[in-house]
């Protein structure tokens, strides 16, 4: 058996961390080759598919409304104006800094609680656990994986390590 | 509170039910456009990334390898043999029906079992519940993002509710 905060929390931050050392890669290596920052920034993978930017929007908000919600808190707005690098790792930071706020008491019991999200004008309902494992886990790793083969695909030399972060 | 079995199994076939789904969307495309099948399995992102095929075996080798060594049983061993849509769609169903021997009991008290696994020849060793919070859930997640992202990048019409599967 593990707790929530377990299951959650620890998960949610590592993806975080290793998505900011996906984007630092990146960064590393648009300066390497003398690429213009924005042309990753605004990589995308097909036309009608977000950039990396909002990849990592999405990633972020992901993250701060599984914690906030599981904790039944309201999740914190951002205002979504990044335009940097400097700025995604900032937004990484903030959501870190808020979820490291949550401590596992708050997350008791979660599993059952009620979570509404609205996704285009539709509530959708779910208990805690089922809102955690269908919906704001497999996002999460969704959009820090398509950051990271956005990248990829622009010739960055990531390895899967880099995605699964440290093992301790 | 969750147990080992509710937190790792009902994801994992969820995962693996959704690329089917991504793999018939992408099938029903190729046919539709008169592409030939061949293309969309060996489609890849960067040259020395995997191709679609490759990723398939991965993300079923890793929800194997995850049910089995947290039931404390043998990993089945699969071929790596295919080379069309239909025999991955084979080897997806092979791995949903091993998942699907596995029963709560066996799981119980996994997440601290012992898990060693072997990455090109380091054996790495793991608690069960890093093994699955830390390695296979991400790795799974990455895999099927990527298949997802591969026929995404090659003009098919996925969306995210494909990649995440019914809410039921």
């Amino acid at each position: 058996m593990l707790n929530m905060y377990e299951i959650a929390i620890p998960p949610l931050k590592r993806a975080l961390s290793n998505l900011a050392t996906i984007l630092k890669i990146g960064e590393e290596h648009a300066d390497a080759k003398k690429i213009e920052h924005a042309v990753f920034l605004n990589a995308r993978l097909f036309p009608d598919m977000y950039p990396l930017i909002r990849q990592v929007q999405i990633a972020t908000d992901m993250s701060k409304g599984a914690a906030a919600r599981l904790a039944g808190l309201e999740v914190p707005k951002f205002e979504d104006n990044e335009t940097s690098f400097a700025d995604l790792h900032a937004r990484i930071a903030k959501t870190i800094a808020f979820i490291d706020t949550i401590n596992p008491a708050q997350l008791e019991g979660s599993e059952s609680r009620e979570v509404t999200i609205t996704v285009r004008k539709v509530d959708l309902k779910f208990t805690g656990q089922d809102y955690l494992l269908k919906w704001a886990n497999p996002n999460v790793y969704f959009h820090v994986t398509t950051a990271y083969n956005i990248l990829r695909h622009n010739g960055v030399e990531l390895g899967k390590p880099d995605f699964l972060g440290p093992r301790t």
